[in-house]
């Protein structure tokens, strides 16, 4: 399975994705979930992948050859020639398509779905940031005010403290935390979601990465975050008024 | 939707369902999931139902009616003569295949699938305290000290609280207020879960149901968990580090 997020501030985007894949409890790999297409000054927009592993490789890889300045097809609109952030949801999901079009048949001969889906967040010059979530379908949803997050894969066990603290004012700092704090949650309620972490917080305007980590097994912070909200929350709990019979 | 838990204790069971039913978003309705066999001194057998209501309504029927001392098949095994808790879990679930045995080809016709399945916690004279989860398939797994609860339905939102909080040697009083955070979180996150939330607390050897509550919307003590545990939460993420790029 999978967790990933990703949450739209007004001070910019965190997008996160764990690393498990698995086809079977005893098939179990770790893969990157995380592509981000970057041309600092002028675009950087990123790619949460969800969904069966041999569909979204391929259509990350797909969206690359396609932006490959040797590639004739590179005069066709691409991720780096795209416009607006619309434009690069379109190009993703037309990509979905054509791979869904090339596997469908040889997928449902063997009873299997095409499942593909991805969060997509970022900015282009001149443009606002944006953050959407496409579905295998190849149609897709932005996020607004009013929803200003994304979740795919294993959502539910992590949503509760997303939706307790984010809002679109919430700090980039606190919602890294938050992210963080949801996959911590997730992780220790199922095993198909597992480390190594990846994390992007997009600064508004910047057009740069300049904050992106990987979280890996053991990692200090992550570990010393884990270890306080879980006696935090503890704490708290133990604190609770209990009910008089 | 629905969400039901049930709890294994060393000092007692606690159980408690929600009492959301819908078939669409525009035909909601509120239902009591938890039917409590009671006779004091001798057996507290409590159901929590999840599924198609009308295949769990007509289960918990044919139980009660097959437990009716009115009733010529009163003679034959039913909840109030079964001498272990492992034949009550044999009783229903025959009662789940009969009901699934009458309704199946009709559901089929509409695309439908029957769905029913039960927590089932309770102690008789005699006998352990004992909980099980029953499948549609007429199935049924039985608690122990390793994983000690149960959730049906809408699940995923209230495991975290239930994963860091619960042990065999949880308090009663800790493991009900537990729950009750666990339904907070789930009716937070998830609409089709919904107030009153009935509840059964029922301590180990005492063979009657001297604690049982219905929380109503607006119920005062409920109220006052919820938004502590609300408030506590977001002061223990507010101490948490930052991270530190």
């Amino acid at each position: 399975m999978t967790y990933c997020v990703g949450v739209l501030l007004d001070d910019g985007i965190v997008l996160a994705s764990d690393s498990r894949t698995h086809a079977g409890v005893d098939d179990v790999a770790s893969f990157c979930k995380m592509t981000v297409f970057e041309r600092a000054g002028d675009r950087v927009i990123t790619l949460l992948s969800s969904g069966n592993l041999a569909g979204t490789q391929a259509i990350v890889s797909l969206l690359q050859q396609r932006g490959d300045a040797r590639a004739e097809a590179a005069t066709a609109p691409n991720l780096w020639t795209a416009r607006t952030m619309f434009d690069v949801a379109m190009l993703v999901t037309d990509a979905t398509r054509d791979i869904e079009g090339r596997d469908r048949e040889s997928l449902e001969r063997s009873a299997l779905r095409f499942d593909a889906s991805f969060i997509i967040g970022g900015q282009i010059k001149g443009e606002p940031m944006r953050l959407f979530r496409t579905f295998a379908e190849g149609n897709f949803i932005e996020a607004h005010r009013e929803t200003s997050f994304f979740q795919t894969g294993e959502a539910k066990y992590g949503k509760p403290i997303i939706d307790r603290v984010i809002t679109p004012s919430t700090s980039l700092a606190d919602a890294t935390k938050c992210v963080l704090v949801s996959f911590d949650s997730t992780m220790r309620s199922n095993l198909s979601v597992g480390m190594p972490i990846d994390l992007v917080c997009y600064a508004r305007d910047t057009l740069a990465v300049k904050m992106r980590r990987r979280f890996e097994q053991g990692d200090v912070y992550f570990t010393t975050l884990s270890k306080e909200w879980g006696e935090g929350v503890r704490e708290v709990f133990k604190h609770l008024p209990a009910l008089v019979w």
